[in-house]
């Protein structure tokens, strides 16, 4: 029996343990669901133990609980690898606009309906079965890589306890590479491996000129306008080209390849739906010599997320206000750095700002951007599994999002290799989610071939 | 008795009649108190009979009374001068730190302290003591110009019907001259003439990108940022050298000629001490070419008042904002018109606001600029009667509010000229207001010399 055959035969049975799975509304962000995460936990562990890993247990964190699994390769050289998930879920509740329980998922038409089927334990789950499939073609008792699962409990709530778990771990973790099973492809007949997601630096900024609101009539045009100064700062951030003015701002970008250029290119990208999508953004806009895609995954951005000084009631107020704020974020791409980006923000602020004025710029979050490079020897072998699933050429995206994916790759020093099934469609984090069963069967016949494409070369560049 | 000895001998008397008065009050912007507002017209209708005038009525609006007095020159032919002022006071209360009861007047070291005492019951009344000192220098029965009186009751709460009763009674009033008795001059030792106060245009801005917040992660880059667009739109509403950008902004401007750029270069500006006033603001800022008093004063402005859009509360928020809002207000001078600025301000946003966003503006208050020149007759008039009185030579200001005086000299066609004695330092608007009755007898007697002034040239050039 092949891979693909094994997958088939057992489709049922996996469609009704992912719904047993389901049914436990692992919501971390809601603490009356705190007992539900841990019996998600549990119920993976044993779950995982029937599947035949010989370790499968709950890691305790300072949080909700996350889930340990390990199967040794037979050979101690071979390639270790760990897969990353989560076990929790989106808030979800009928009122919000579900045409059915959230938490009571069915299987319709071939597709399965709950809160969490596509994000994340669908894609947890069809590793159980792959690792299967993998054992089974190759009437083998142990995989071809010695494969670790860390399933986490909180990713839905930002990981708040997930970097001191990989740090306290990291020894009995040390992987050569990690599987990320949580992102999407570009379409269910595109199937494409996400190559890198942006990360993120947040900054919140003032502008201080008089200590009281002024009367305009009395001192306008006699002292500086905070406001002024804070919006030709702001303006100043980008030049005429779309471009972010920040001195060595783009030092530590890693370009773009022609490559990648190219296969961005091949995807099928409809400008109109997409600015349907932008809550109907009436055109593109963005850094020039980019298209849309590349502008959105591959360029890093400075936006202004929020401004505010003065009188901003109704009716007028004729002042010249005493501070003005704005809160504003940065996007990066690899290789820049959060704590780089603000140090440079910070200087620029220092140095325009007007005689008079003072502007003050705090540090808010940041989340280093990671990637996954498309000539590694990891991303090859996603790349050849995925059109064995498939029978057709895998694309590559990116992806916005700033989960703890770079953590993994830097706690962990192993390089990142994303490998999911999920869809923009498939309604995650909203009503009414869903997933084509087909989808995570492909999902679980592409690990299956992973795991032997691993095997039979290096998988660090 | 020559006019000053009348006024000397006639001062105790006058200051206890403006105490009476004082005790009212009148507070316009209070409902409570709109009873004595009436009663406060009413006192003063019966102290201007048995000051002399031969017709002294309280004028009804639509809102509460003013007081109307006149008294006919005794040559038809004479000039006409009409007289403005306000007998409705700001609101006072000992809770707000007074150090008396605001409405309990007291003459202490030859102060009146009192709400109104400046602002502007005691410089309403020194028109009566003035004209009385006036016939008796003369030996008159009648002035040497027709004297009219008309004393408004809701200055304070922005003149709402003011307009409407100026339209009503044009053609009874019909003036040669207007004398606005309700500024300050420079300080109780430098004499001086307000010759113009500037006007406002208000507006409100919106800029409107998608129809909701974007997540900046997938759409950070690639479509136009409302707050970028305003934040640049407000900065170009300046230049390098701080001058307002608005095609067409200055077409109308009235520069300031030698004369009086020289006349306000004498006045002793500290410009220390006028940033301390000035929320203790650290530099000045303002239109090259131009001093401060000059900018503050003869220079229309453009600020932003207020500036809000996207995420403001605690925290960050990583979106791309659906809109971005701004308050401006320009201070205008003659012969500057609110509607051509917003119009003008309109063009702007709607020329340069970027693809894919859309602006509106929409027009707020218009004040109209006025102004009084330093060469007419009149001006020159009051300032040969006021050096008369102070024995000084007479400087000229200017001044920022933004009153019912355009409307005074549009609707009754007549020049302005700006007859007071007020100080900055009389803590008008604020607790403990005072006037030196000093002043306000130089004011009577500044009057008194200005009807024999008036009358013996042209008044309006």
């Amino acid at each position: 029996m092949d891979v693909r055959e094994y997958v088939a035969a057992n489709a049922a049975e996996f469609s009704q343990a992912l719904r047993q799975w389901l049914a436990i509304p692992s919501v971390s962000a809601d603490p009356a669901h705190h007992g539900d995460v841990r019996r998600s936990a549990e119920w993976l562990v044993a779950y995982l133990k029937e599947s035949g890993f010989p370790v499968a247990e709950v890691w305790e964190t300072a949080g909700l609980p996350a889930v340990y699994a390990h199967w040794q390769a037979a050979y101690d050289r071979a390639p270790r690898v760990l897969i990353y998930g989560h076990h929790d879920v989106q808030p979800a509740d009928l009122a919000d606009g579900w045409d059915y329980p959230p938490f009571e998922p069915a299987e319709r038409d071939g597709r399965l309906y709950g809160r969490g089927a596509s994000d994340d334990k669908g894609q947890v789950l069809f590793h159980a079965l792959g690792l299967r499939a993998c054992l089974a073609a190759a009437g083998a008792q142990a995989p071809p890589v010695s494969i670790t699962m860390l399933i986490e409990g909180e990713e839905e709530s930002g990981s708040p306890n997930f970097a001191a778990l990989l740090r306290e771990r990291a020894e009995q973790l040390s992987p050569d590479v990690i599987v990320i099973s949580d992102t999407t492809m570009w379409a269910a007949d595109i199937p494409s491996i996400c190559t890198g997601m942006r990360g993120l630096a947040e900054a919140e900024i003032t502008v201080t000129g008089p200590t009281r609101d002024l009367h305009s009539g009395s001192f306008g045009g006699g002292v500086p306008n905070p406001v002024h100064a804070l919006a030709a700062l702001l303006a100043g951030l980008h030049d005429s080209d779309g471009r972010v003015t920040l001195p060595g701002f783009y030092d530590d970008v890693v370009p773009l390849s022609d490559p990648e250029r190219d296969l961005l290119a091949k995807l099928p990208f409809d400008e109109e739906s997409w600015l349907t999508d932008a809550g109907d953004s009436r055109a593109t806009y963005g850094e020039a010599g980019f298209t849309t895609l590349e502008r959105i995954w591959a360029r890093p951005t400075a936006e202004v997320n929020g401004v505010w000084g003065g009188h901003t009631g109704p009716g007028p107020k004729t002042i010249i206000p005493a501070e003005a704020h704005a809160k504003v974020s940065f996007r990066l791409v690899a290789d820049q750095e959060p704590d780089a980006v603000i140090a440079s923000l910070r200087k620029y602020f220092s140095e325009f700002t007007p005689n008079g004025l003072v502007a003050s710029v705090i540090s808010g979050h940041g989340v280093r951007p990671c990637r996954s490079a498309i000539d590694s020897p990891a991303v090859g072998a996603a790349r050849r599994a995925m059109e064995r699933a498939f029978g057709r050429e895998v694309l590559f995206t990116k992806e916005g999002g700033s989960g703890p994916e770079a953590d993994l790759a830097d706690i962990l020093s192993a390089p990142l290799v994303f490998v999911a099934v999920g869809l923009d469609a498939d309604r995650i984090h909203a009503p009414n989610e869903y997933v084509d069963l087909s989808r995570l069967l492909r999902g679980a016949e592409t690990v299956a071939y992973l795991w032997e494409e691993l095997a039979a070369g290096p998988v660090a560049s």
